[in-house]
């Protein structure tokens, strides 16, 4: 019997309050209204940005509210007006939308799409459809979005613009990690960082995002690429994708940036921060060569300080940038990357640490946060 | 008789402590060492950072000091080894140096060079010669250098990689401009923001630098470029040099910011910043449009606080970078943009709003800090 037009109920993690665990939950998911598409998550991971919500430091979270951003599904039932989608097709979703229609969209030099409203806490954006209500309830209550994807629930419903049809064969317990952590990754390096051959390069952090954008930095050409994690086991893998110089910063006797400008006699072309925190967006800019280097920008963290930037470290020739999704304009570049995925132009099976069944999803989270995982894949 | 290889006794404007005004004095210049150029110093003008390193706000001054870097003048003598100049030549000295040797003299993107040593206060440095002596005396007392330059004195000695030979018919009254202000603004458009056709700038300041900018927002095919100033009168120019909208910020009942979003719909694709301080950074950052706009500083104010940037205000696809010397590799460049002015690719002359005997070096000084000139030559 067909769901097509009826409230769906399913197993969700809900969040009902910052801090707290994830509960699992009955949810019911309404159909999808115009331009929206109902899918039926397939598999998900746990990416550090779904923890920056939940976090009590961080002043945008709204609860209760369904997290999960990086997941691969099939497409259930598609609202009126949808007409890339039909019922079966293999879906990614983004919290990165790309409606090919807005100022940004035409542009091809940004990523960036008009259908972002919340620019200053992008990851407190999208946590209602666009007619300002949710398709989730959950003992009665409303229950929030999530960046536009919500992928912490059996069924989910998202924008048509927040959605790409991928490859019928792609095997979605691998590419859901191209809906966020690798196209990060990979793309701030070869596409924000814009990181040349022969350049050498410093990420910060090896998590899913950090050691995708070792990846991206090997295929880029670059000669040199230092990698630093508190987590020696960290290294290994590194090496293996083309890193060639590790550092643990607890186990030197003086800030990592010194140990890196002294190594490279000056400062690397390319520093990638994938932590997070002020710690480290100083290190990397610090590390960045005088004299044409790049600092790109991935990690966020909930309630710390900026960066102060005085004008005269960048006068000396730095750039400093960020990226959003890697810079990826998402419906169009994403089944690409699961076409390179499948034609073995990197491997994404190297990350997946840990496959758990979805009620573990507080094992999985706690994995990621005690730094032991690098990715794990929750299936229903 | 000649001078060459005996100390030379010549007028200087020397500032004993921060502070305190011009002091014209009789300094001694001794003849230049290995590598080095002694100098008569034709044309001077006065910038704005002539006027941040003698501010008792700024840490790093040294005293006493004979500041000024914005000149052209005539070799006088040189030194041992020094091949691409002879005495009578006409040239330029630049405080960015171009050795033409070192890593980032090679690298083709960056005119950032070697030679600079201090680069986290680059007005503080080369203070000294390479050897670490002074040229200069004064009362018996050495006098530091300012910037490698120190163009207050009808006789400078300067390093050999950062002077340029000119054309012999340029006018030094004019490209004198060429050592700074002007090269700094305009580049700062073309190399550093590199301003695309068809897009929407915004200049905040209209010093030499601000104005030479507006020309290089211009030249590049801006299509809307708005101007800010405190001083209405700066708009005239601003207008006939290609500025298509006039803010005084005075005037507005909001911050500026605000203003140039909503003018903008969201925001402008370039935002130079040529007036120095914390609070115009932030204005140029807040001002500049999410998805692909480019910030760029060029303003430096002694002891203002540096700008707080969260990773969040760039991720959504801004950049953030800062001019040194407008991106000109000195040597290389200089000669050339001689050229196009003599060919009239640009109108120096509308800067110049006084000339003034060098004797009235405080007088020159008052009038740039009270907004009064654009630029003022001072001739010996
Ligand atoms: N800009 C974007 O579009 C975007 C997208 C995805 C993720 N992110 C952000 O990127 C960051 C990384 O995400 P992730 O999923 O890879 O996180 P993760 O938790 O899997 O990885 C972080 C890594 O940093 C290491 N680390 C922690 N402290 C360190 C220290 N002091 N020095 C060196 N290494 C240290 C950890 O051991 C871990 O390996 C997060 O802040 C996340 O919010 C941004
Ligand atoms: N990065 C470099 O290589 C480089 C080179 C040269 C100069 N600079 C710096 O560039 C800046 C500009 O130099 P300049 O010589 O043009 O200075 P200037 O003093 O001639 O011009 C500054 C202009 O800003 C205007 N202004 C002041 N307060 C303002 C406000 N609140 N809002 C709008 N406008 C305001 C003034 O009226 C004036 O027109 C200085 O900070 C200088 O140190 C940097
Ligand atoms: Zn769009
Ligand atoms: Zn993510
Ligand atoms: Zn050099
Ligand atoms: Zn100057």
């Amino acid at each position: 019997m067909s769901t097509k037009g009826k409230v769906i109920k399913c197993k969700a993690a809900v969040v009902w309050e910052a801090g707290k665990p994830f509960s699992i939950e009955e949810v019911e998911v309404a159909p999808p209204k115009a331009h929206e598409v109902r899918i039926q998550v397939m598999a998900t991971s746990v990416c550090h940005t779904d923890a920056l919500n939940i976090d009590p430091n961080f002043k945008n979270g709204v609860f209760p509210v369904i997290v999960g951003h990086e997941c691969a599904g099939i497409v259930e039932s598609i609202g009126p007006g949808v007409t890339n989608f039909k019922p079966g097709d293999k879906v990614i979703p983004f919290y990165t939308p790309q409606c090919k229609k807005c100022k940004f969209c035409l542009n091809p030099h940004t990523n960036f799409c008009g259908k972002l409203r919340d620019f200053k806490t992008p990851t407190a954006d999208q946590k209602l459809m666009e007619d300002k209500t949710s398709r989730f309830t959950c003992k009665g209550k409303p229950v929030y979005h999530f960046m536009g994807v919500s992928s912490f629930s059996q069924y989910t419903v998202v924008s048509d613009v927040n959605l790409a049809k991928i490859h019928d064969d792609a095997n979605l317990e691998r590419v859901c990690l191209l809906g966020c952590g690798f196209s990060t990754g990979y793309g701030a390096a070869i596409n924000t960082a814009k990181v040349t051959p022969g350049s050498t390069c410093a990420i910060f952090g090896l998590g899913g995002v950090g050691l995708s954008a070792v990846i991206g930095c090997k295929v880029a050409g670059a000669s040199r690429i230092i990698v630093t994690d508190i987590n020696n086991e960290k290294f290994t893998l590194a090496k293996a994708l083309g890193a060639t110089d590790c550092l643990n910063p607890r186990e030197l006797d003086r800030p990592i940036q010194e140990v890196i400008i002294e190594m490279t006699n000056g400062g690397v072309d390319f520093a990638i921060e994938c932590i997070g925190g002020y710690q480290h967006m100083r290190a990397a800019l610090d590390s960045t060569s005088v004299g044409g280097g790049t600092c790109t920008l991935v990690g966020v963290k909930a309630g710390d300080k900026a960066l102060d930037v005085s004008p005269e470290e960048l006068i000396m020739g730095r750039t400093l940038n960020a990226t959003l999704f890697g810079g990826w304009k998402s419906v169009d570049s994403v089944p690409k990357l699961v076409n390179d995925y499948m034609n073995k132009k990197f491997n994404l099976d190297l990350f997946v640490t840990h496959t758990l069944p979805f009620d573990k999803v507080n094992e999985a989270y706690d994995l990621m946060n005690q730094g032991k995982s690098i990715r794990t894949i929750l299936t229903f």
